[in-house]
């Protein structure tokens, strides 16, 4: 607990920071995000939506970071705007409701919604909910809200917004998906 | 040594990657992809340009991290286009021939540097030198380049190209830096 009121008074004022754009980077920059902070002494919390799997950045984190509490909700399979299922929608929801009781309960400087604009993008929860989730935010706390599709109201009401745009991926050039790179 | 060949035969075909852009989230990116990779097993070599400050994600990955190697060539102050002394000159290029042997000495599978980019473009560093740098990797290393201003005969020989772009910034609103949000 003497932890956390040391970390607490970090954030004078809180950013709302949304990582969007098509090219590769988001989770990535977010994750960056998070090491800086836990160096910093922050207490974070990332909510990663329409994720299930154990990624590279998880089992660092998890294996050597301090400071930081994990959620995800997700299947371990992609979820296409078209083929969304009932259980993508009910994991989704479940996410949000986590959100807002992390976004309020005290306990961390720093939370990630990791993918959160691709879920409401896909229409699996409402952006009025997500947008509530921001306007009702403290305002020591610093959230991040990653991934593409980040809809124009949210950019309105959010302090920085970054677009990483995609100019050349090896993708492309039939180079597949790797450990260590893309998970 | 025996983790350094179970590393080794991680990267089947190594990228060049290249982050740049006017937006926040390039040297962020860099290091969630450190946490990723050495989430995966990987040897990692930082080497930072222009930098000489204890940043956030360094103290993290000092800290928590193991398999990561940092080098810092710069200054605690900024350098500014015009404003380059010989000391910013000299040390870039120190940084350049740490970079030649990192990428040579066959124990890193990634080695990141952050901000080149920008020593090259004011002109610490030559173009050239760093697309020799590219050109000779060993085939199986992952190299990152960070930094604005990406040349585009660097653009036409990496694999990755993410541009972020800014698209708000809480510096316009007046908000300053602050650590675990910059550094």
């Amino acid at each position: 607990m003497a932890d956390m009121k040391s970390t607490a008074s970090i954030a004078k004022r809180g950013l709302v920071m949304v990582i969007t754009g098509n090219g590769k980077g988001k989770t990535t920059s977010a994750f960056g995000q998070i090491l800086r902070a836990v160096g910093q002494g922050y207490q974070v919390c990332v909510i990663q939506f329409m994720k299930g799997r154990k990624y590279g950045e998880i089992i660092a984190c998890e294996k050597y970071l301090p400071h930081i509490t994990f959620y995800q909700f997700g299947l371990d399979s992609f979820v296409m705007r078209e083929n969304s299922a009932q259980v993508d929608i009910d994991l989704a929801c479940q996410g949000l409701e986590k959100a807002k009781e992390v976004i309020q309960n005290g306990k961390y400087n720093m939370v990630i919604l990791d993918e959160i604009n691709v879920a409401v993008d896909f229409d699996l929860i409402s952006e009025e909910a997500v947008l509530d989730l921001v306007k009702n935010k403290p305002p020591e706390l610093d959230l991040i809200l990653t991934g593409r599709y980040a809809s124009k109201k949210l950019i309105d009401i959010a302090d920085l917004v970054s677009e990483v745009t995609e100019i050349k991926h090896h993708y492309n050039a039939g180079i597949k998906d790797r450990p260590g790179i893309e998970y």
